[in-house]
């Protein structure tokens, strides 16, 4: 395809998503069709010469759009968010048509030094502490995903516990990794990737009220695997944890790791993009005692998957945890130390130049456009709230300081997952669920761009009236 | 951004992009500037208010561009390719702009269904063995990179030689991995990741003038290890290695991991693509014994990266190893165990739709385009060979079976090093190195669409005058 035909092929894709993202409150939120719908309509091979992107785009219309759920939709509530932008996309774009890699400085100077700059520009938008920036030995680097980075952590923590032994030796004393009932599921999935299997995760008691992480629990849990004789090697506290967006307590947290000697990680990887409104920085409380944190622009902040940004206080230890350094990759670059090679932060080798999307969302939306898009979600999240709360019928089943509410039927469980699977039939909106203390409860994230105060109160007539 | 402005806006990133295709051939391969350039050009943070998408393009041609090793110059030959084109491109810009998460099936069916469709069509397209087609217990997924696929094989691995309970106890004993001395870096990290500690891999001699793993070795270090009460766990054989493209004996190899229960998994991270070209499948002889395979169609395959294709013979031992369930992710399809979710299948938990870009490059080239493709690499490289072959002041340093060439000066080292350094400060073309039996040894690997012969000729000439 030569740059003629792409341009042509290129306005044609743009706008094929132009008018989607115009006709995307039309369509249902879901697909209703059962598994094996698109598969069977697909032939089973590639021709032997090629087609055009036309008829690629008509399958897209006839085949794949019908059949997702759309994610960028105004009614679209489940999990988080995984929100896009214009600018995101574009920016993205500009990456796929640079094609470079950013393994090493040397492989795409621009590609590593502009993630080096837009991770200080994040860290001074969320206020993060110092000791993250680039300009010290700390700094961010950006991982595919939230649970990327919870596993790189753990493999720094763990050389750092072993007191460097850890990278030639393995994991040869029983290492634990410590989080609380409410923890997400890759920190057991890093713990078990990294070799300490299900039984290396310390599952620590929550407040039954606020259900964060109770301090006194894990002083508990790292004082008895100590007296055990195991090897307490990393805390891992959420900010926004993904059941409720319960806040651990991070300057308790904090003090306890520093006392035994044990790596914090911060998972913020939703209620993260928060802190870039300063009334919600209470959530990041106690951060400057973490070795490590990570939030995901991917969720909340307007830039497409994949995209978490990670930082850490000091990168020797991930560095010494994840080089290998073969004579393929020798560069002079590399051999001065004036450089970053950020392969060395991150489990694969090859990475694409994603700084490119979050330096167009930074700059297209500027800090109080990106300010406005979380606290329109939050005052959001707020007025569907105060309707739970005002039907008797309905139970706020956790705090909701984000744009997450929580909230399940009084009548009990099965009217509960009834109700889920009424609202979600009808392909207006889609919600998912959790369990808190137990009790089936409806999730309803705000986070599409699309989201208006009109599709949150329909979302609330449909639930209300579905409730019957 | 609404969507009629993304539609401007979008037309005139793709202008921008046909334009720097137009012209890459004739900007310098890499840039000359000094480490800290881009970053000194940027200032400390965002703006308070937006910033429209003409001013980023500006910046994209100031700082950007010119900071740049440019991937898909025609005069790029270094390391392996990572080839894209305008089809992947397009198909990639589709998912940036649906923006749907495929974590589960649920949470996006089409994307799910048609990556499996595009791992079987692939396999298909390069004769892979029956038991990697979906069809039966095996089947195909997309992980960024071969590091996280050796990765992933590694742990299923894992799980299979602990009989089931490495995911309980993590590594309790010494399990071992075996590649060769040519083997890629990333096997040892995924070894180290795993909590095997460098300790864990055992490193296997290889045939002098082949450069491929000699099997008698490897017995020999199986049977060490047993021995010694160490648990063989993995043998990753490569076809293609990164250094030299050597192939390892995979039937040999196959045969002793069936004799002694080992798990074998096969990198064929760039030479994977020759197999679209029946008369390259030689190189994939003794692929009925593997476990798990690997290529990277964002090597040498069109696609842009992340696109690793990786396949397994059995997904049970995978799913198993990495299989986490919170009930924030509990859905009917799930539980009727109908469907794949492809979470289980990989590191992180949320996925891109990377298929899209694969049905675009597939059905645009088409198979005999894509076999044209690699055919005219693999000519390209003979004819470089035969130049250097001609030429009694150069060595060819090891067989060529595919598109990389690796050659040295008679000379000696320095003058190798000299030369490389010589015609890289040209900026007309770029390539790198490695040891080949411990001497310098360029490598010339052609892989951008848009090297022709003009191209490789003017490499030669290039390199020859600088010969001196």
């Amino acid at each position: 395809m030569d740059p003629e035909e792409f341009r042509r092929a290129g306005h044609a894709v743009v706008d094929w998503i132009a008018d989607y993202w115009a006709t995307l409150g039309q369509r249902p939120v879901t697909s209703q069709d059962p598994p094996g719908t698109v598969a069977a309509a697909l032939p089973a091979g590639p021709t032997a010469h090629g087609e055009p992107v036309s008829a690629l785009l008509a399958d897209l219309d006839a085949l794949v759009a019908p059949r997702l759920t759309h994610w960028q939709h105004p009614g679209f509530f489940g999990y988080f968010p995984a929100n896009t932008s214009g600018p995101s996309v574009l920016g993205d774009l500009v990456s796929s048509g640079l094609g470079v890699q950013g393994m090493l400085w040397a492989s795409a100077p621009a590609c590593t030094e502009l993630e080096t700059v837009m991770l200080d520009w994040l860290a001074g938008l969320l206020g993060l502490p110092e000791r993250f920036r680039s300009t010290g030995s700390g700094g961010g680097v950006i991982q595919d995903s939230a649970s990327s980075a919870t596993l790189v952590a753990t493999l720094a923590a763990l050389h750092r516990a072993s007191g460097g032994r850890w990278r030639e030796v393995g994991v040869d004393r029983r290492y634990r990794a410590y989080t609380s009932t409410e923890g997400h599921s890759s920190i057991e999935k890093a713990a078990r990737i990294a070799g300490l299997g299900r039984d290396g995760v310390r599952v620590v008691a929550v407040d039954p009220g606020t259900l964060a992480m109770d301090p006194d629990a894990l002083r508990t849990a790292i004082r008895a695997d100590l007296a055990a004789g195991d090897v307490p090697a990393i805390v891992v506290a959420t900010i926004g944890t993904t059941s409720t967006t319960a806040v651990d307590p991070v300057p308790q947290i904090g003090a306890i790791c520093a006392e035994y000697g044990v790596w914090l990680h911060v998972d913020a990887a939703y209620a993260g993009a928060a802190a870039v409104c300063p009334e919600l920085r209470w959530s990041h409380a106690g951060l400057e005692h973490a070795d490590s944190y990570c939030f995901d622009p991917h969720k909340w902040l307007l830039t497409g998957f994949d995209c978490d940004a990670f930082w850490v206080a000091d990168s020797a230890d991930l560095v010494a945890a994840l080089t290998v350094l073969p004579e393929f990759l020798r560069n002079a670059a590399s051999d001065s130390g004036a450089v970053v090679d950020y392969r060395d932060w991150q489990v694969p080798l090859g990475r694409r130049f994603r700084a490119l999307k979050l330096w167009f969302v930074l700059r297209w939306y500027g800090v109080e456009g990106l300010r406005a898009h979380v606290r329109s979600h939050v005052a959001l999240a707020d007025r569907f709230a105060a309707r739970v709360r005002a039907d008797d019928r309905f139970v706020l089943a956790a705090p909701h300081p984000f744009s997450l509410v929580c909230f399940r039927l009084a009548a009990g469980d099965e009217a509960s997952a009834g109700l889920l699977e009424k609202v979600n039939a009808t392909g207006r909106v889609f919600l998912t669920h959790t369990r808190v203390a137990g009790r089936f409860t409806l999730r309803l994230a705000i986070g599409s761009p699309l989201t208006t105060q009109a599709h949150v109160d329909d979302a609330w007539e449909l639930i209300a009236s579905a409730a019957g």
